[in-house]
């Protein structure tokens, strides 16, 4: 009989991140034979195994708050609701669902204060999407450091199913006039978060969400009721939504002109950059991973587009001589991550592993050569270059640029 | 201004369950304007709201364990995964991942143990898919109680993104022979649960599973992996599994002749009724809902089908006379549930609402006069007829029969 599985491989499991490991805790105890022993009752709500801890890592390095999903831990599309990355400026407010309240007015017939219960009334609408801080990705654009996770590179990304009442509901509700182009979407956190949206996007697929995964939102995506804006960048969905101003203008607010404003090259800037563009990492082999041996190995990754689906993705094993399409899971879904798996067989020596990520739209993801000289050094946001990981003969995994 | 929404309603929240509510604990205090304070701080994993508690409804009535998913309080069709229902024999046995074993044998070229490592190591696929006990619905079916929740009456299925191994590479990896036409898949725990499957479902869609909406499966998920057989009674999908046993036959286990077989009224029974047909339920309004006033409500709830996607939804409100069209949100994913939803004016009087699925294959949900004619009043497996629940003038949404 053998013990061994493909190619007769030994015994590996993918590292773990747990939080036993890090403090160095003693591993869990559990009965020889479980056959023997009466295992646990049902319980109200489940706890993980003690052998799996996966966690959010928090950037201490910003003082006002954001945390990233472990990319590298997950499988699939779904991410757990307690994983969801996290963003905000003045850390998260706690709201009682019954002194919810959402104003809409400015250019409209009927301005009016809607409550928790109004907007669950109304017509609902799920739709399964990802969310991106439109920050995310700075470590694979500047200052390429090669002991990173992809959590630490592209870790402020989630996907969630998400289910609210279409903003075009509420729009048609209050009556909005017929010159309104724009409206402003503010927060009830301490950084009173706003945001100037144009009226074109409720009529397309704009949400006011209350729920995710299933269950309400939960506190730090904006409980109870939140701006989703499938595809569009993080900062424009307005957590914790309180009022919403419909005008023929932008409002020019700090978050989108001191902030999340792209600065060019040429000293103008790129405004209103709402978008996420088509954007791919594998998460399978990555930093901290040691391969142990050669032969075939799957590479996975998630590849997303704030357009519409992926078409493809392809995935080069040479530092992007050759490429070679990946197989997508089921489903592929519009604005929403997508799970692409590739055969490698490792002969064991240098390899550099990239994704390049094309959407419906026929958008392709690009180099950083490009994207440097499409935006300049300076940007800080709508980072999404091709990332590659280098393997060494060693089996060592490091994340960083193919010319590094 | 107005102070509502649709219809000019007062404000209205659906009702909760919060543990907080059953043990008459005081409501969270929360600041008066969350604005004036700086809110909580990133965290390495997220905590509902204290507001929100939603909980499994863990049935005392089974000596051996079952908890139910709280299909009332959900949205959308993902369940988070502490809330996925639970159903054992002999409680969760606690398995350390590293000695985790699969022995798979019988008629097969090479006999094989693999670990956990090897198996995550395999090419891997992904799939939105629900899971359902054969047993649920039971109070649908014998004995039905007006006080019964869609929890109380369904809550025995649930919906993830399941990760795992394809197990047709398995079967290939250790060379099925031609004559195989069965496997046994057998359970660690303590009640070694046990069951013949035809070996043709391991070269359609079934997998061996690892992960549950991102992260490892659940311990009373069957952690670190089971057997998901997509569209096929809930018992059949071994949890836990440390052994597969190919072969030309069914091994006749208990499990499938003193239980989970169905007892017609002629005496004989129906055996190895693995797919679970086409079927769905209301969740708003239901009981214990009590509809403030009349007027527009959106009527939602889940409708699934094991032999592929859903087709159709229709609805009643008059038990059963007229039947209109539903709307089902996207994604319609073959072998998951699918939210439907219809807009319902309510006009104050008694009324009955019903819901009835159709799915790809036409098989329609049957009327429970239908399903007892096929079946006998004796079965206590596969009740998928068609649920109601009568809305009463002062608002109490109750659940029964329409001619109760």
């Amino acid at each position: 009989m053998r013990a061994a599985g493909l190619g007769g491989a030994a015994a590996f499991a993918p590292p773990r991140t747990t939080e036993a490991d890090a403090a160095g805790a003693p591993r869990p105890r559990v009965p020889d034979d479980p056959t023997k022993v009466l295992g646990a009752p049902p319980s109200e709500l489940g706890q993980r195994s003690p052998f799996e801890q996966p966690q959010r890592r928090v950037n201490r390095r910003l003082p006002s708050g954001e945390s990233e999903t472990p990319l590298q831990d997950l499988r699939g599309i779904i991410t757990p609701s307690d994983l969801h990355f996290e963003r905000h400026h003045a850390g998260v407010p706690a709201i009682d669902p019954e002194r919810y309240r959402l104003l809409v007015h400015g250019m409209v017939a009927h301005p009016t204060v809607f409550t928790l219960g109004d907007l669950e009334r109304f017509p609902s609408r799920s739709q399964i999407c990802f969310l991106e801080c439109s920050g995310n990705g700075g470590p694979g654009y500047r200052e390429i450091k090669k002991e990173s996770t992809p959590q630490q590179v592209d870790g402020l990304t989630s996907t969630s199913n998400w289910t609210g009442v279409p903003l075009s509901i509420l729009f048609r509700e209050v009556g909005v006039e017929p010159g309104a182009r724009w409206f402003l979407a503010e927060g009830q956190d301490a950084a009173v978060m706003a945001r100037s949206i144009p009226v074109a996007k409720a009529w397309e697929d704009a949400m006011v969400a209350y729920a995710q995964n299933g269950e309400p939102l939960r506190p730090e995506q904006g409980y109870p009721a939140r701006l989703l804006l499938p595809g569009w960048e993080g900062n424009t969905q307005v957590k914790w939504l309180r009022r919403i101003e419909v005008a023929d203008q932008p409002f020019m607010t700090r978050e989108e002109t001191s902030k999340y404003t792209d600065p060019l090259a040429d000293c103008t800037a790129r405004m209103f950059s709402f978008e996420m563009d088509a954007k791919s990492i594998i998460t399978f082999p990555a930093y901290p991973l040691v391969l142990p041996q050669k032969g075939w190995w799957e590479i996975s990754g998630l590849a997303w587009s704030g357009r519409g689906r992926i078409a493809a993705v392809d995935v080069s094993t040479d530092g992007g001589r050759r490429w070679a399409r990946a197989d997508l899971d089921d489903p592929v879904l519009p604005k929403c991550h997508t799970r692409f798996r590739f055969l490698w067989n490792w002969k064991g020596g240098e390899a550099v592993l990239m994704s390049r990520a094309t959407d419906e739209t026929g958008y392709v993801q690009p180099t950083l050569e490009q994207l440097v000289a499409a935006r300049g050094a300076g940007t800080n946001y709508h980072l999404n270059n091709i990332r590659s990981w280098k393997v060494r003969p060693d089996g060592r995994v490091l994340f960083g640029l193919a010319s590094s």
